[in-house]
């Protein structure tokens, strides 16, 4: 299957049934659903060997963490709770005990942290090692999902980006991430509870979590709100490990994925208060652009031309192009407009 | 990891906090939990290629129907009723865009069927083709598990096992099982309206389905209500395609597994009430023996003898023996005690 029709399923499994209690079907980070007087939130995602981790970058405990926080990432973006946990996990008859163990309690661990239990686990042979999470999430009262974003709105993302693919793209090459880097990847924090108060009190419009790339999941939002971005890359949140081994590259920053955080819009007047939320949730807001009418996601350099996105957003399966004869940020913000007029 | 650890995790994920809201917890077919005045099922099972199929087994539709109904049984097993799905599929790069759509149709036709809709999905790539079906299913009243059989009660089994057993039996060794046979592993048909007629009137104590097959779900049955069972082996109901085409053997319907059947205890006063539902269910029931004091199961043959039961259910990883010289049905319930002691 060529990869646009893999990715054109990935987003939305057509041909789905809309059916009763379903408020919210496919295509947003949760499905949302009704029963009596509660709303629930449903997501689920795999993690594969060989596709989003290889056995020597993370323990199985590290895994088994990171498969509940992916998941939780999900549930933050509709402002939910995780409550309960399903694991169906695959393993290689090489995988030791011990190893699932680990792998088990990281999950546990992670869950434990935030309140949600695990009720149930499946285990299969297979030949490549896979964990699936399940979660069940209490959904809050406000049906916040990647729809909904109006024109005006201002554009809003929770700590750095690029880290986690800046992260990949070492360990790739055979290097040794900082250990800065390499936990940003390997242990992502669900924004649960930026995710749970904004729902609360009702500040964002709409809200996705930066698991594809900035410009890719901000693309998402746009759709299902049917209206534009445009963002300026100066004022994209960078960590400083990210601005020490990047090269200057922006493009992890723009288009890594993997980061797990926020990426949510406000309407112009609500700014402050979403600001505001900073030191009550433990991480940083950052207002990158605002949303306009049309569609389409614009980067805007230092000197107010579009960058020239030639990836969109952590691709699995395409080759990263090789970024070592590329400028550096400075050069690559300044310089978007006039690199795209000689071609 | 050696097989008797895995299949350690694999019946119950140990480790596991109980949380608030957790009615049942692992160890059951469904996990059981509680919000507001609702409570609901939840329960993921995940069809691995190359442990649980090959491809050309099954087409693509097809292995989505049977993701769906392997998953609706466990739902079947505590009495629900299947609402919201979430599927997870893992796809190499040679799977077609058809065959998705069509895997995906599967799933979303089974799920129709007894409706159920699919609320969100997940692909991701990966080297073995693997379906992920979780299920979120409404509650019965009667919190039913495999635990609350007495001793006294009796051991009843809807439709006929053994089948899905011979088809796979004899795709594996090349042949091509009958179609009557063959539908019954690649089509299993979850008991749903069974399971919920019995919870709803009470009548059974304790349920299970049979996928590891009937020995060996029996003896999870047993452990969970802290109970022995003895059953007749010439009562376990076969097919007539079963009787034409297993060469005698009564092993696959014993220990076979991905039968589908569910497998309750009722108290004996309400043997004929059980039995009463077939016509309403559409599927016969029959009473194959009783809950008595201690541990284990004992399945004995015409003459009262102990069966020589040297497979203990499906296991997806010991090579099955070979079973061209052992004999026919009649030798096998006739001899098992006398075979015993001459060894």
């Amino acid at each position: 299957m060529e990869l646009s029709e893999f990715e054109f399923f990935r987003r939305l499994f057509p041909h789905l049934p809309q059916g009763k209690g379903v408020v919210v079907g496919p295509g947003h980070d949760c499905a949302r659903v009704r029963s009596g007087n509660r709303e629930w939130l449903l997501t689920t995602d795999t993690l594969v060997e060989g596709t989003h981790f290889l056995r020597p970058w993370l323990s199985p405990f590290a895994l088994g963490w990171r498969a509940f926080a992916v998941n939780a990432s999900d549930i933050a973006a509709m402002g939910g709770r995780p409550r309960f946990v399903l694991v169906s996990a695959v393993v290689p008859a090489s995988y030791s005990a011990a190893a699932l163990t680990q792998l088990e309690r990281g999950i546990a661990k992670a869950a434990g942290e935030v309140g949600a239990s695990v009720v149930g686990g499946n285990l299969a042979r297979g030949r490549q090692l896979e964990v699936t999470v399940t979660l069940v999430g209490e959904a809050p009262r406000q049906r916040l999902t990647r729809g909904g974003g109006q024109p005006g709105d201002a554009v809003l993302v929770s700590g750095t980006l690029g880290d986690a693919a800046l992260a990949v793209h070492l360990l790739k090459e055979g290097g040794k991430p900082a250990g800065s880097l390499f936990r940003r990847w390997a242990r992502p924090q669900a924004r649960l509870a930026l995710g749970q108060e904004l729902a609360e009190r009702r500040l964002a419009t709409a809200m996705i979590d930066v698991s594809d790339g900035l410009v890719q999941d901000l693309g998402h939002l746009c759709r299902a709100s049917g209206v534009a971005a445009v963002i300026e890359a100066s004022r994209v949140p960078l960590s400083r490990s990210y601005l020490r081994h990047s090269g200057g590259v922006l493009d992890f920053a723009l288009s890594g994925g993997e980061d797990y955080e926020l990426l949510f819009t406000v309407p112009a007047a609500e700014v402050p208060a979403a600001l505001a939320l900073q030191e009550r949730v433990g991480c940083t807001i950052r207002q990158i652009g605002e949303l306009v009418a049309g569609d389409g996601v614009r980067v805007l350099d230092t000197s107010g031309g579009v960058l020239d996105l030639r990836t969109s957003g952590f691709d699995h399966f395409a080759k990263r192009r090789r970024h070592r004869d590329r400028g550096a940020i400075a050069r690559n913000l300044a310089s978007g407009s006039k690199r795209r007029a000689e071609r």
